[in-house]
Parts: structure tokens; sequence; C-alpha cells
């Protein structure tokens, strides 16, 4: 049995994907429209209130493909919070033109890997405090896709040594350094919360970064032998003035 | 071939999972939405009187993310009585707004492996028999998972000896034990009644231990080995006095 | 390449699990439901009148959890009166409320690995009849699942000698026996019919006789290493005169 | 790199499955009834036109089970043609009340494996050209299934010796023989037009045959080792004169 | 740990499959179909321009089978832009009358193990950038599929040396090179934006011929021993003259 490796859990996060039915949105009365986006912007001004008083963050995105229409990823201190919000906007007008499309559950997660062995109050450091409620960035592209560390005879994470996963993971670290300033990652963690282990989240200004950063950690020993991969999902950031522009037909 | 363990099994019990149609749920008139809650409401006190005279239990919560909005988890004596409860559950008038989501059926059980050898009668002992027949904890949160043992190559439960299996089982009851009055764990057999071995439902007044055990666990050698994991399901209690407030629109 | 054993065949069977919508079945007039459970009522008195004439065998159940609401199985002895009778009802006023939720071919099968040597003609012995073409037992549960003989690296059923199996399948029969008139089991293959190789079908007086013969027998190294199984559907014996308070909404 | 063996192929192919919406066929007026079954009947003679003059060939069949209620299985000279087919029955209007439940699209084929070396134009001669643009039988009974052959580990066939290919085919169209005037087999391919890589269907006037050839040949090494099997569907022949009192209600 | 190989990244893709809703077209009155078609012709029209302007390029198909009845293939310079183009179609009359039936989001992609070392200026060079920003061929057939590279046991292609994989790549691009004439060849990397890693995209004269690439190559080692293929759609070229025609009910 090996050693496991305690984590640093922030706050709560949702990964919640809408499809838009388009029909039944041209179907409604201007005035309909014009209410529902009003609502919409009424609850982003809300959460954007909450991401200013540091209680929370949020993102959205438009999704390219069929999967989805919009992308939202909420971060909140509770888990009470997050269905609050999330059932507040279930309620809305605009909820009423959307299909659900993909949700994750989960929570920003720090691993003690890598880190400087500095004690039981590690946690409460101002570096990692900011590290476990982070304000997400609002850059041009997003990706998030789920993972789990396979468990499948001689490649199994779970029965792997501590110092040999340590490793691993630093290496890993390496290949994610060479994009600092390109992408920003948010790990998520989902063990009992939703169906993969961890959710990945990435942001960059260029999308072929995206996509560069996911080739290139697939070669690390890490992805090679032991990453197991969900769905993928990618889109442009839509900020709250775009909004309008967006839903007008 | 090895030797099965003979379990103890108690009361019946259904993980039932329901998506909110919020549009057809606004649509209705304020009347029809009343007498639904109304007619919920007499349900929920019909199955608390059923749980006072410790004839069953149940438990209700929400869900967070888009895999379903509420959960019920219900326990009864027999499987007729289980059905009876869910077919007059899906003639009420709340029913009419609810989509299925997820399912799961199954029965209380304790294996013999731990336990020590106290003769035929052990599953007549009140401390069993409480074990067997619980009534469900109303904690804050609650996460249910079906898993199976996995049989692949070396790693085939089913092929294992029944004292490497007894081992197993014992190191990972100690992970568990050190979640004492953070997580309660209810393992419900579904052999030959759903299309995974056991349930698994943990409840937790913090959500973050949820995620903690599940994770800790997975390094145990049972887990690393052995486990193998189907959907996770996450939510918060709901308070019969907080339904009207939840179902308000 | 080993040598197949040669299976004996009797009545076409098709399990026919449907979902009852029943928002709709409300929603239809109380003269219309009477219509359609009279003419359901006729359906199953004129099954009744084939099963009498040993001319085939059905059951009625009611399946616990959201994968279904009710649970035919058929027994004909051709496959064109299997098709005959499905369409009939499909036709019926009563289909119109309910939803395909799940449907498995096959037919009533023997196998040679296990009999006496008796010659050509063993086929035609009486005690086997009536086992190729049995009255279906109508006893309070009833369980299905759909299963495969496994192809895998070292645990290829396919490429395992006859003999090996034979013994394999006797070891499983001896589990088996220990449930003597506590579960009844029917075993129909499927190949060229449908998605798995054979389907499984157990009726019990006690529905915890169901999971522990299916516990038990995992661990024979028949399921162990060969057993792949499909989705399991549990379900409580519905008697043609509860059918008006089953559907009494 | 082992050799691949040359295939002839001949007649394009799509496998069409299709529900019928019984309620809407009900709801329907006894006129549009009839308007749909007559256009109908008004394709089915077209395309016996067509079979006639061996520009084609086609079959009906209903489906046993939930899976589908009519299979077609259309050929054609070109994917051109089949594409008009296809979107002219879609336009038709008894294609208003069938939903899709699958399809298939591959090319008649013949390997090259078991032929005598008559050289290059082996794909011209009458007995190879009947072969490839076959008129399919009007048998009783129909199965059809998608395959792939195994690539894993030490049982990938596209890794296995062009010699050992061949043989393992040979033994296999051995236990084919046995079925000569019980089962007839039609191979089509289906690389780079479908999901699996080849579509098997077999036609039979005693439904059990189809299930003892696909479980007889399951002991074939090349099937034990190297066979990846889809969905089956087994239907009931259709002639043309049975198609109204099929769809009489 | 294996180095891995830098891409070079041209025109972002969406492939954009449909089905159409027959039924709801023909309810549509000729009017409302005439519209709808003429804005259809406008926004291919557009495309046109876009594609004579060398700022993108797309093909129509239409499908063969129940998976789709159209295929778009759409590439633009940016992510951005073939979100606009996506937003665009669906908000279009057409679209009314049009179910998502799947889609693939991606980026063309040259890969540098086969280049020769021309140092770091190798993508600007005409001949890469004219690869890189394809006008896609309007030829009468088209195929896509979704695939991976197996990261399994021994075939674990992450896990590959460089110069392995070079060399398995050079002898799969002989196999290709058989084509010349007959196959186009595009490959868009997928990589952080949908489920699998690569897309590949051919198109050819003769439909048969996309099967015997596909069929020839799955003995490349590269493929037998490391290829996993997703989904396969293929289809006939709809030209925009041809569109009315197509849409005639």
């Amino acid at each position: 049995m090996v050693e496991a490796v305690e984590t640093m859990d922030g706050w709560y996060s949702l990964h919640d994907l809408r499809s838009i039915d388009w029909t039944s949105w041209k179907m409604a009365s201007s005035e309909e429209r014009q209410a529902a986006i009003h609502e919409f912007e009424q609850l982003l001004t809300k959460w954007e209130a909450v991401e200013a008083a540091k209680n929370g963050s949020h993102v959205v995105y438009t999704v390219v493909g069929q999967k989805a229409d919009i992308m939202f990823m909420f971060l909140r201190p509770t888990m009470v919070e997050l269905n609050e919000l999330e059932t507040e906007f279930n309620k809305s007008k605009f909820a009423e033109y959307l299909q659900p499309a993909y949700s994750y559950v989960s929570v920003v997660e720090l691993s003690k890997y890598s880190e400087p062995k500095e004690g039981p109050d590690l946690e409460s450091y101002p570096r990692i405090q900011e590290r476990l409620k982070p304000i997400l960035p609002k850059w041009e592209h997003m990706c998030f896709y789920p993972m789990d560390k396979r468990r499948q005879g001689e490649d199994n994470w779970y029965a792997t040594e501590k110092d040999v996963r340590a490793k691993l993971l630093y290496e890993h670290s390496k290949t994610g350094r060479k994009y600092t300033g390109k992408v920003k990652q948010i790990i998520t963690g989902s063990f009992g919360f939703d169906d993969w282990e961890w959710g990945v989240t990435l942001f960059a200004h260029d999308p072929v970064q995206l996509k560069k950063i996911v080739y290139e950690m697939r070669f690390d020993e890490v992805s090679a032998r032991f990453g197991e991969f969900g769905e993928f999902f990618v889109g442009n950031h839509l900020p709250k003035e775009n909004v309008p522009a967006f839903l007008q037909v």
C-alpha cells in the first residue's frame, strides 16, 4: 500500500455548459428576449460583485462546435452557494431557452507533492490561499477537460510509490512552466463529486497554445502511462458587453 | 475456486434522482404548483412517520450540477414496499415536473469478513440489526456512487483468496475509521438488482471530507487494484421546511 | 481450435421492458384509461389461453427503479409468433402510454455439456422438451440480465478446451443447485439475435435470494474469469387482477 | 509490417433500420395512412424494377424487439444512388411516422485470401461478379451485425502474417460451409464508411440456424481471438403484399 | 520520457454534421422553405467569397446513412471566426429544420517528423503555408473520422522513441503515396479542442478508394499497434446549385 499525499482544497467549482435552443429563442417575442437578456445581465452583474468582494469568481465563454453554446465556470466558498447559484440560474428566464449540455463539480486543489515542507500551516500562507481561491482570468480562450490517473496492470498510479509520483509530477510541471504567460492552468479535484478524478481548466490568449501544451504534456511519462482523459470543450471569451450581440436574432 | 463470504442483508434501498423541468414548472399556475408542493409535503410527512416507526428511512438532497436536481434515498423492509413507494411518487402531481435522471436498486449489506465468529446468530444481534436497518443521517452533504470489484488478469477479486480479501478490506476499514464523525458510510449490495455490484452512500458535514475519504481510500490496495467506479452524485441536504423555498419561482 | 458443444433450442423468447408515461396517462380521460386497461386485460387473457394450451408462456412484473416500469417475458414456438405478439401489443391503446426501455431477443437453450450421452434423440426426451418449452413460474420476484463469456488474453472461453469448460460449468451448476426451491433459472441463448450471448432470467420468492445466488456464483471460476455482465433488471410479480390498481391514478 | 490482402468490391450497401411511431400512425387519418402505404408500395415496386434490371437489390424485414420495427438492406452500384434512394425514402409520407434506429454503410466485398491465383482479371469473372453484385435472398429470417478484427496485444489481426490469416479464414469458411442451404451470408466492408470494419448479413429459413452458425463460429480461432462484435439485429421477412396488414391499426 | 515533435498549425477547422428534420421541413410553407433555401444560398455565397479571398475554405457533402444528412467542413484563420460562422449558421432559418448530429473542432496540422531540417523558418515556406491553409478539394466523396494514438502496455505511442515514431510514420506515408491522385488527405490536430487527438478528412473521386486506403493503412504498424479510431462519416459532394433539388419536397 502506497502513501497518499494530502491535498489543500479551496473554492468549490461548477463548470456548467448549455446549448441554446435557437429555434425557441427566435420564436420568443422581442420583449421576452429583451427581458431574458436583461435578467441574465443582472445575474452577471451580481456575480461580478461577488468576484469584486473576493467571495468567488466566474467566467463565461462561448463554445465552438455542437457540444454546447455557452460554458460557465463558477467558484464559490461553499457547495451550498454553488448550488444556490445554479438553482437561481435555472429559474431565470434565459435558462428556459437553454438545454443542459455538460457539467462538472469539483474543488480547487493543490497537492503537497511539490511544496517544500513548511509545516502544517502551509495552507494558510497568502500565496497558497490566493491559488486556492483564485480570481479566474478572462483570457481570450478556455479549454476544459476532466481526467483520471490510470489504474491498469503496470500503469497503476495508486500503486506507485510516492517519491516516484512526486518525480513524475515534477517533470510534468517543468513542461507546464514552458507555457508561463501563454497558458494559465487551474486544477480542481473531483473525487466523490463527479465522474472523473480531476478537472483541468486552461486559459490562453492564443488557442493554439492550448493544443500545444496538451500535446507536449502527453509525452510526459505521467500522462503517457497514467493519463486517462474525458471530453474536451473549447471556447472563446464572452464579455458581458457582447452578450446582447451574441444573442441578437 | 475461492470461497465466497456470506453477507447479511437488511432493508432494500432505492436511490432515485430526478431533474426538475423548470420551464414546465414555471408555466404551471401558482395553484398547480401549490397543490404539487402540498402533495409532496404530505408524502414527506408520510415517509417521516414510517421512519419514526422504524419501518424504513429516507433522505432528500438537492444535487449540484446538471446530472439531477433532487436525490432521494429510500430504505424499506421489502422490495414490494420500495416499488409501491416509487409508484406512488410517480403518480404524484410533483412528479409531472420531474424527469428521471438516475436510480439504483440495492439492499443494505454487511459482510462477515471482519466480524468475529459469533456463530450463526450474528445477524440477529441488535447492533447488527441496527446497521442493517439504519435510520439515515440527515447530515449536510451526501455523495452516492456505485462500484464493482475488478475481474481482470492479475487483479481479479473473485479469484483472490478469502484471507487476502479479508486483509485488504481490513486495511481499507482502517482508512475509513480515520473519518469517524466526519463521514458516515452505508454500503448496499446490488448483485442481481442493478448494474454495479455495490452502492456507496456517504454523508458528511463538510463536503471536502467526501473528497478526502474517496481520494485517500483510492490508495488502499483494495481500491487501487480492484475498485471500478461508476457515476458520482453529490448534493446538499434539503429539509422538508426548505422545499417551498427551493421550488419558489 | 477447440470444439464447440451442441445446444438444444426451444421456444423463442422476448424480454420487453417499458416505462409508463404517467403524465400522459393522467391526462387521458377516465374512459380512455378504462379502455386501455380493458384491452390490455384482454391481451393478458389471450396470452393465458396460449399458455394453457402449452403453445407458449409469459410473465408480467413491475420493475423497481427508473430503468422501466413493466417487464414482460414472452415465450413462443416461432420467431414469427413472437414478432406478431409484439406488434399486436405495440398497436394496443395501452402501448400509447408506454416508452420502450429495453428488450432482449433469445431462445430457450440447453447445452449438452452436462447431459449424459443419450444419443441423438436426447432433444426429444419429455424432460428435455419440458425444459426447452417451459411454463414460466409466477414467483414473487424476477431478475433479468444478459451476459457474455469473456474472450481476453488468458481468459478466453472460446479458446478453452471442451472438457475444461464442462468442468467449470459443472462446478457452477453445483452452486446453482444450492438454491433449489429458492431460485428458478431459465437460460436463453442470443447468438445472432441480440447484443449479448445469453440471457439469464431468475425467479425467486425472496428477492435476497436473487442477490445471494448472483453474488455466490461470481466466485465460481467460470464467472470470475469468464463472465461479462450487461444491465440488471429486477421486479415484483404483477398478477392480472392487480393491473387496475397498479394503473389507478 | 504484414502484407494486406486486396479486396474486390461490388455494390454499395445501406442497412437502414427504423422504428414506427405507432401512436402518430394511429392518430393519422385513415386517408393519410392509406396514402402513406400506397406511396411506400410504389417505392417498393420501383426498387423491384431496379432489382429485376439487375441494377441493385433490396430486402425488407420486420425486426423483433425494441431496437427497430423495420430493417431494409439496399444494394446499389454507386454511393450516389444509395444516397438518392435514402433521401427519396426520407421525403416520403411513410417516413414521417418512422424514427431512425440504426444504419450501416458498406460495400459488398470479397477478399482474395481464399481465391486461386487466377491473375488480375479475377474480379471480372462472371461467378465473382455475381457475388459482388448479389440479388439478395428473400429468405424467412435475416440477421445483421457489424464487426471488427481485434488489435490487442498478442491478438492483433493486422500484425498477423498473411498466411496465418489465410489459414484462419480458411478454417472459418469450413464452419460456414456446414450451413450451406441453411444460411446464406453476405460480407460487406466498411473501412472508411462506418464505425466497424465489416458488416455481416445472414439469411436463414429457420432462425435457429442463425444462432447455431454464430455460436459455432465463435469457437473458430479467427473469432475466438480476433472477433469484436457490434449490435445484432434479427427479423422476419416482410413481403410487399403483407405491408398493409403489418401497418393495419 | 520521450521527445515530443513540434507541430506546425494552420487554419482552425470545424466539421459540422446535421440531420434534417424532414417532417418539419415538409410542414413548413413553400414560402418558408424558399426563404430558408435562399438565406442558406447566401451564406454559401458569402463563404465562397471568403474562400476566393484565401481567408478560409469550406465544403458541403450529403451524408449516407442515418448519422447525419449534411456534413460541412469549415476552415478559418481564427477560432473566433469559426465560432462566429457557426453562430451565424445556427441563427439562420434553415438551421431551424436541422438537428445537431456531430461536430469536431481541430486545426490543420503538419508535424516536423518527416520534414528535412530546414531550420526554424520552415513554417513560413510557401509550400508549407499552402498546406497549413488549404483550399479544400470539392471531390465527389468525402470521409471523416477522428483518431487517437494508443497508450496501452507495450503499444504506447507517447512512450515510443522519436526516431521509431518517425520511421513508423514514414512507412505509413508510403502507403498514402500509393493513392496520390485518388485520395487527398487533410490532417487536423485536436489536442485540447475535442475528444480525440486528430481528425482525418479524406477526399476521393471514387468512394471505394476511401475504403481501400483506410483498409490498407490498417496493416501499417503505426495503425495496427497504435491506431484507435472514432466514428466514421461518409458523404457525396453537394454543389451549391444542387441544394434546391436536394431540399425539394
